[in-house]
């Protein structure tokens, strides 16, 4: 092909293949196998599309967010899924991510490998209304789909509902409404043995 | 749960956790398996954002793409996934998938199920220019995953060069760099014996 921008984006638009053979902790429903962390991405963006009503921050950009959401995880495609809970590995995680994300938006057009570094920064970071709206869907999706596709009395982390809690505390500044889901979907895992009461 | 449009919500994106086991024709890259009509939605609506800057249509609003993109294929799950070339299984499954979006898309509130309803007929009969661009990505990402993921050589359904190009022509009146794009995957599809020549 001639058009330089166009052979760029379809060097990146092939490499993300790789995020379908990414594979997270939780399940699919017919238990046969790993949720990956494309598929996990396609279901939090719809999420966010839905949810947007029920977050407490004015003005948001949905396609921001929608963005922000469809690329978060590929820089797992060198350095792996880390586990919500797993401490050490995120610090060691954090490094090798930065360089995928070099390695990975690099191969885009200069325009779009600024766009999409910066979203990713500012997801991480979490400071941005989009970047914490778009952090409560991500957080909340694991919630559901774990309550779906686990095993009953399944807790093989030993699981509190206090850790769960703490780990998911920052959704209730984005939204009460939100909070409130969490919370039950929380209790229902309880309930279901996923997660010790306290 | 109080909130009943959150409740509802809930329900859909509880459903459509299914769609991550709807399995398509194409692999994926490491050949574990087949690739799934979840995943192929993210990388589909992925793809419609980096490559909106090659349509050659006026205009176009992207968050519709993305929005049709992320449902077009949600009716499979009660449906099924049917082979591109497969005409007489298209036929039976037009049917099917139109009480699957009566069902799955009628767990929404009422304001979402008419419009994503709106969207999933839209992008069934590519005529708006959101549908049309949307459509030709739908008809690229396939060509592109089966480039990558296939096994040099093989051609189980005895493709030809032309059939794919006659299945992809929409595509030239979207964009002349897409249609661009288009041949020169069939092409090295050819060379790598995923379609026979004539």
């Amino acid at each position: 092909m001639k058009n330089q921008d166009l052979t760029e984006k379809m060097a990146f638009i092939a490499e993300i293949e790789k995020l379908k053979i990414v594979y997270r902790q939780n399940g699919v429903f017919d238990k046969s196998r790993s949720e990956n962390s494309a598929e996990h991405s396609w279901h939090v963006t719809l999420m966010a599309v839905l949810l947007l009503d029920h977050a407490s921050l004015p003005d948001l950009d949905i396609l921001r967010v929608i963005k922000m959401l469809l690329i978060h995880d590929i820089v797992e495609i060198d350095a792996g899924d880390t586990f919500l809970y797993d401490e050490e590995g995120k610090n060691l995680a954090a490094e090798k991510e930065k360089l995928s994300a070099v390695r990975i938006f690099g191969l885009l057009p200069k325009k779009y490998n600024e766009e999409f570094i910066g979203l990713w920064r500012e997801f991480e970071e979490r400071q941005s209304p989009e970047a914490r709206y778009a952090a409560s869907i991500d957080a909340i999706q694991p919630l559901l789909n774990h309550l779906i596709t686990a095993e009953k009395d399944s807790n093989p982390y030993q699981m509190t509902r206090a850790k769960v809690l703490d780990k998911k505390a920052f959704i209730q500044e984005v939204s009460e409404e939100l909070w409130e889901l969490t919370r039950d979907l929380i209790e229902k895992s309880v309930e279901n043995g996923l997660y010790s009461r306290d």
